[in-house]
């Protein structure tokens, strides 16, 4: 019997221990896409304790809470922050097979040395013990992230962000790690929500200019993309239901938006003209900066209006989606590579019946001589799981070409998550380990090395070019 | 290499034999959900021969004898019930994989004591054999419950039906295990069928008041959910293909009534109406009464009209359907949430495909402090074998509380299913097994136990409450 | 570990090795589906080297290469042969987890006797040996498929083909190996597309008769199929993104028909009308010549216009598409059992989300005394890799009877791909030997090898008769 997470945890041969230890577990980490704030890395936030650390804004933790029958109060309520994290303990100490699981006892034991199993019981002790460490100063935004050898950070960013946090970033030569913006314009592409037309004036104020036609629209985008450029950004970043079976048109397009823009009602089909026009035209400028388009499909989110009134977006309440994606998929990338102006991109699903689709789909559109141009993405959000980033690696890896996977990211909101590459890393070199000791590839280093450290690294590092 | 089905069957590890022999194989049965008889049960019925006892009603045997090439004269035609057991044989002998090869055996060993293996050959020593037992007064109804530890059967009741032998096995004292009915109030919500209006006169005369608006049908409806709350009923079933993304309008819901009860046709728009609204408002009655709510979702009945015409429903012409769920789904329940009545529920589909869809949704309405309040069900039907019992476990603990599972149940028509409770804790103990033995669970015991005990029985016992 | 590629490839324990070496090697090769060209077989084609052999026409391995960062120039363009050799090595060496990574190796092994990884460093020396033995006479059409043990081709031809190069063949009595025509009429199904009318043109005069009516079309058709089966054929094929969900009737079909000859246009509703008329119509005539009818699902085509343009179809650039599939193939298949003219079936879907689907509604249709007559077709195309196959196999055993299985095809364009039944009866052998090592099937031989035998062979021999 193994023990409970040592260091040979989840390495199921002695070649993935070999592989993990002399070669993944030493790249560097290059997290493409997260949700941190630039603000907290500048200004380098230190935590109270465990709970505001671990507890703060974590809709993950907090879901298994809830699942687990712990009351709103000592989720997001008032309780105080012991308690909360006794809930916590409470919650997740039987939480088996659940990634956060693991992910709690590697933040752990990664960050504060701390061994002990996550159980009611031990939750005064752990409290007390990593509460001490949390106030020293090992434990701030930027030493967490410097201790987790992270070579770049990309945030995610609306349009109208001024970018000054990465800016300052950029400036502050004493902080090594790249801090780049990722330019994400959901809310110039929703044009069904009420704030739509707000948003609209509020981007056409950072642009410096009126926005009152679609072509306006695209101009204000375009110059706010120069501007997230000279910040460092490479990467968009797109979350939709699936992308609309519908017309490019930038004539019927204008005129949804003006409609939505005099707050008038429009229909699904405007809807989807307007969307599919928008991201055309979003798509074009992406290839002409040679930047990367991440599409993250099929999240239905905000479920629970109880919760949203009282909570806000992403706080727990966002679930699978189910809508068919193959065909809206296939005219949108086809629209742009008949105009060689389609950009590199990667292609996430939040439904996992998606992956096949998605990796059939991406060797359509394999061209230019650019290795893994188009990419399917890591197992995402409620993916994020040991079977889950089997099952992407082996889809990935059954019908593509593994040794060009831009590999894993945090997608997370907390300076604790790096442990998450960690994670992914064990399971690559557990699959070819496997895939090595029951002669299925050859056992040949050479080969293994540069496999492993592509898709650990270098393959992300050399695809975004930042 | 392991004998065929010995004690440790489906036992992978060390630790699996242990969590199994030590606690998974004490826990009383809780069958929530199944299809017996009430009425058998209160007789007693004896069997002639295993022919009627397995082949009588079982159409998972029916759809494998078809599939093996067993013409239908054997299966539920007029040869003879010791040639349509030596078909069996023939059709089972084969049939490695198929969950049907284990339940049969094990049927045979637990209750029988018979070790041979089923096939064409051993058939006439086997027939021999189980019908020398079948004869005596342990194979009855009764006393098959009471020699598989049933603490509690739930079958599955009509709204007409009057629950004469549920009443009158609740006065028999000489009958240990429970015997409830849960309410099933399909024909209810099938406006679209030819015999709906005739439906609706019975439930009127069962319900004692005439049905001639959609609120008398929701009156008549909730006085006959009283008269099974008296028989012990706390749990309600719906089998649908899927939730209608519709509009809640009791107003339309009526005109959609009124149509359908004076023979006029209804369009698909006005089927959802109805549909979504009645399954509204009975929600708010079941969340009301503290009552558990199963959807069984994704099932595409009769395929077969030519063998509808012969047999009838449930003759092993029902298969999996493929329509989205997500939406309509978390409208339904978003519904009753918003105005905090959102029964308990346990969430069912028949397309594997949903698993991931209906985990996630449940996690959107975790609430109340109720330990798993939203249920991923048990694998069902098609879904009913290793390969599926492992997913649905494996789902449910990837992106929930595993421990919270109320776990197993027969679905069943047979007296001698309750193996398929045994073959679903060996592979919930495998799977706990290994995460121990691998290293992704601590050995630790008293959180095993916990888990293993919880799911096994004590869940179930405490979320239904009956 | 295990040798690369080693004689016991994929077989993971002991009775895999004994049930493929003892039974599955020695069967025949029953290739019922593929795309091979009967005069290249006719004439003997022989191949100037490695290049025109491996990558003369295989989409799927300029699928890797493209994804993997070769330009066009050394895939499909005006590069040298040599230059296209190296570039395929520096695709595949890093290929990890594609299935064509083995069956490259397995190739080389096979035919070649090369035991050389497939690296850039080793690519010259490949080249060479390769290249020194294709020159001679065991490496041409015939002598390629003679070696393999193939006891029959089934290739796939439009009803307009005269089969001349077949019937030629099948008067040659110096090659042994049957070859017959499959019955694939896409082309009068696709009623949309802008080549209907002249392809209908066409098919009249092979059938000599002018087609002016949806009823002239069914003659004609039936015509064709007579001249097919006097070639030997007893197999249909059709190519459909899904059964449409449409009305049967001749009348409205007969419209349409007359509105696309004309040039006119058709809306969906119309397009789906004929085609599930005429899918009805042909049905029917494979049922009373007793034909085996294939449906391949789920197909997306021809997704970039930009390569289509430029390479045509079967260049790689097809994919997944995921429509629903369920209730249009139901109908259609009740349509046709309701007349008791449904034929035997197979059902494939490119999609495999749509495995249990496809599996569940085989086992609804199962009837006449036949063996399997409805199939659920071996993993096909993007599923044809290991994790594809294992689950093809065990959703047919966990929900049907896997000893009545037809079992493989090549589906190939390349006389060197028999080597994919190999592949496939490993892991054929693989899943049962874990069966009974683990004690879930008896370890009892008879049982075993007429398993193993069967779907390696003798079902495909049994249920196809040809």
């Amino acid at each position: 019997m193994k023990q409970f997470m040592d260091e040979n945890f989840l390495l199921t041969t002695k070649t993935a221990e070999r592989l993990f230890h002399q070669v993944a577990a030493f790249q560097p980490i290059y997290d493409y896409h997260c949700h941190l704030d630039a603000k907290e890395i500048y200004e380098d936030r230190h935590f109270e304790n465990i709970t505001e650390l671990w507890l703060g804004g974590d809709h993950y933790k907090w879901r298994l809470m809830r699942a687990a029958g712990i009351r709103e109060k000592y989720i997001t309520g008032d309780a105080c922050d012991y308690d909360k994290f006794v809930s916590y303990c409470r919650a997740i100490q039987f939480a088996a097979g659940n990634p956060l699981y693991h992910w709690s006892h590697l933040e752990l034991r990664r960050y504060f040395g701390v061994e002990k199993i996550l159980t009611e019981k031990n939750a005064p002790a752990i409290w007390e013990e990593v509460n001490r460490k949390i106030s020293g100063k090992d434990f701030s935004a930027r030493a967490l992230i410097r201790q987790s050898n992270v070579e770049l950070v990309g945030t995610t960013d609306d349009p109208v962000s001024d970018l000054r946090w990465h800016k300052a970033l950029r400036e502050d030569e004493s902080f090594k790690t790249r801090v780049v913006p990722t330019f994400r314009p959901d809310k110039a592409i929703q044009i069904e929500k009420s704030d739509f037309a707000d948003y609209i004036r509020k981007l056409g104020n950072r642009a410096g200019a009126e926005i009152d036609s679609f072509g306006a629209l695209c101009a204000a985008l375009s110059k706010r993309m120069d501007f997230f450029a000279e910040a460092g950004c490479r990467i968009s970043d797109h979350s939709l239901p699936t992308v609309p079976l519908a017309e490019i048109s930038e004539e019927k397009a204008g005129q949804a938006f003006q409609k939505a823009m005099a707050g008038e009602p429009i229909c699904q089909e405007e809807i989807g003209t307007y969307q599919l026009t928008l991201l055309f035209a979003l798509g074009r400028e992406y290839a002409k900066r040679g930047w990367v388009m991440q599409l993250h499909l099929s999240a239905l989110r905000n479920n629970s209006s109880r919760m949203f009134t009282e909570l806000g977006a992403d706080s727990g309440f966002d679930s699978i989606g189910d809508l068919a994606q193959a065909q809206g998929l296939s005219r949108y990338m086809d629209a742009l590579d008949f105009e060689n102006q389609l950009p590199k991109m990667i292609l996430y699903s939040l439904n996992p019946n998606d992956l096949s689709v998605l990796a059939a789909m991406a060797g359509n559109f394999q061209s230019d001589g650019i290795k893994g141009k188009i990419q399917l993405g890591s197992a995402w959000w409620f993916n994020d799981h040991i079977d889950g980033i089997m099952q992407q690696i082996k889809t990935l890896a059954n019908m593509g070409a593994l040794d060009t996977f831009v590999g894993m990211l945090t997608d997370s909101r907390s300076f604790l998550s790096y442990p998450r590459h960690e994670y992914f890393r064990r399971i690559l070199c557990a699959i070819v380990g496997e895939w090595v000791e029951n002669g299925l590839f050859p056992n040949d280093w050479e080969l293994l090395e540069r496999l492993i450290a592509g898709v650990s690294y270098q393959n992300a590092a050399q695809y975004f070019n930042m």
